[in-house]
């Protein structure tokens, strides 16, 4: 993997670059849509094509459980499995075993849960998240971390940040002894950790710094915190993360998140928003949040968005998406997951756009002046 | 609407023909895949374009419920609202008063039954479907008409076959009286009833015939009836009905009835069994069905069907797929039913160029050598 850092705003942190892999470059600032289970829910590899996509993001925690890691290894990775033929990464699993399995526990060794899907009993530990992610075959792996909730108190975050810097160079270290599976090269990248505390941010970064990682993701924000410390603690982390490597700021966000973090220097984002909300008929439009199932939209022979020019606002109206909506058919999953997917890659294509313009804050500015905020839906 | 018989069979009754409406040329025999709600289920217009649909067939009762034909008249008929520029087929809704509604009961006026989405009481007459399907706007509407179940006493069916030659006439009064309310021609098809009684279908036949509607369909069978009594009386049909004019067969059926039905002489089919069964984890194959759920293709990295071009064989494993399908994931239920979909204009296609080259029997023969049939799912 290569980092090429082509810009850095005379403004703010912003930066455009890009990251290059053996399965192709992707242009950062990048959004990457959530395959969960090696799928875009309702989203087919042409799809993401036509959208824009250059990297998705898959579960290992779902992988892990089903398909296997080790069919999936036969298929020839993830890529090959899926028909995705563009770059991925995988988390670490350690997130979806908090919110997803039966039962956990948490040691020195690594997470104990039993399966969300039959009961059994698993032990995660870094250097089998490794292995797993070496057979997935991931261009981007994650380091298991202990993402703590918010809130959470100091003593505690600080428990997480050092077990979760310890399990950073354990990874590390597996992964120098592993080779990839495939005949492709992957990277791994760690996790900072520290709750909303500048101190324990600031140590996190400093103390993974050390071991040297390829790049490194900013985790445990948007998990019920403000905004303003999510963005704070953005900020915190970016000051002393490496310029020449990717950042990545996880589970980050809705539209607004990702201009400010953008502004504060991030690469990379990954979030479940546009995909989710557009399966429960919520779309982001140039103008703000629409519900397409208001009563509003019944006769409304628009488009979702007149300045967007995606498949679903080219060619169906609000008026029929909202009739599919209500009579529960399939299609609008797809069409409005489609466009929302679109609306993001391209906001983020604008904001590199900008910054190699070196008009990022004017272009922030009139992204506002359009975009109304709407923070009640998270 | 203008239908061309361009070649009949030496051997048998098959014919290859087309049909010109207003919003394009149907190349005969042609199968109709089912849009119940004005979108054929997890299938986008593009995709349609790419299988080769060339007509859908959309269900009165649901667009009757809802949107409502007011809202689709506004939009400028049912093609425009779901952005689908090629001739639509509605059915009468006849069908779905039994199937779907609370409650049901006939008189020589009509149907009147509940909502199944509300409760709301409604009376479908003969005339008032017209006119829903003048709002509509479909290329080809269909006459209302009583559609007995499988057995049927003969008495019952006779009086029922009676009813809808009744109810035909009425309904090409209304529709003479009548003009579209769009800016393209439609045509009304009359449907012959008669259960399992040959006497009762050439007396249905014979009746509509008099009434000189430009196109015949051919209800109420795949009910339950054998095989054997479906054939019989399709060909009992085409015998009598005319042949400069198109004849549909509705809601047949298995791929191998389809071919048993084109040899004697029906031009046009419907069925929801390519889709229904693409999202139940069926498929069609030219070696026939194949179950993706089914353990033995957990690691089979081959295609669903390696004879076929589509989308969905072309990119996708059966492992992928099998996966797909037990994660509960979107994407399979649109890649299967594309693949269906695929598999049955294909055949009706490859069945046109048979009786085009004047060796549909041979064609059949080589189809059967092929396909496995499967009586046990219907």
């Amino acid at each position: 993997m290569k980092f090429s850092l082509l810009k850095t705003s005379t403004e703010c942190n912003a930066r455009a670059g890009s990251v290059t892999t053996d399965h192709g470059t992707i242009d950062t600032p990048i959004f990457m849509p959530v395959g969960t289970q090696a799928s875009v829910k309702a989203i087919s590899p042409e799809d993401l094509d036509e959208i824009g996509a250059q990297i998705i993001l898959n579960n290992t925690y779902h992988l892990y459980l089903r398909p296997g890691p080790g069919l999936i290894r036969k298929a020839g990775g993830v890529q090959k499995f899926s028909s995705w033929n563009k770059p991925i990464l995988t988390d670490s699993g350690g997130y979806q075993v908090f919110s997803l399995s039966d039962f956990n526990k948490i040691s020195e060794q690594g997470f104990e849960f039993r399966s969300h899907l039959d009961g059994s009993a698993h032990l995660l530990t870094p250097e089998h998240v490794v292995e797993i992610q070496r057979d997935l075959g991931s261009d981007i792996m994650m380091v298991l971390d202990e993402c703590v909730p918010y809130p959470c108190d100091y003593d505690y975050a600080r428990k997480a940040h050092e077990l979760t810097v310890r399990w950073a160079e354990k990874s590390l270290n597996a992964f120098k002894k592993s080779t990839s599976a495939h005949d492709f090269e992957q990277s791994l990248f760690a996790i900072v950790q520290g709750s909303v505390y500048t101190e324990l941010r600031q140590a996190s970064a400093n103390a993974l710094l050390e071991l040297d990682f390829p790049g490194y993701a900013i985790g445990g924000l948007s998990v019920g915190e403000p905004k303003s410390a999510m963005v704070e603690m953005t900020h915190v982390c970016t000051e002393i993360l490496p310029k020449e490597k990717p950042r990545y700021l996880m589970g980050v966000g809705k539209p607004e998140d990702i201009v400010e973090a953008i502004e504060r220097g991030v690469d990379m984002f990954d979030c479940i928003l546009p995909t989710r909300n557009g399966r429960n008929g919520t779309v982001f439009t140039s103008h703000g949040k629409v519900n397409i199932k208001n009563a509003r939209y019944k006769d409304d022979f628009g488009p979702l968005d007149a300045d967007c020019e995606c498949y679903t606002c080219t060619r169906f109206t609000r008026s029929y998406l909202r009739h599919l909506y209500n009579a529960k058919e399939l299609l609008v999953l797809r069409l409005l997951s489609y466009h929302n997917l679109y609306f993001y890659l391209r906001l983020v294509n604008q904001a590199r756009q900008a910054i190699l313009d070196d008009r990022y804050l004017a272009w922030k500015k009139e992204f506002y002046n359009h975009y109304h905020q709407d923070t009640s839906i998270s």
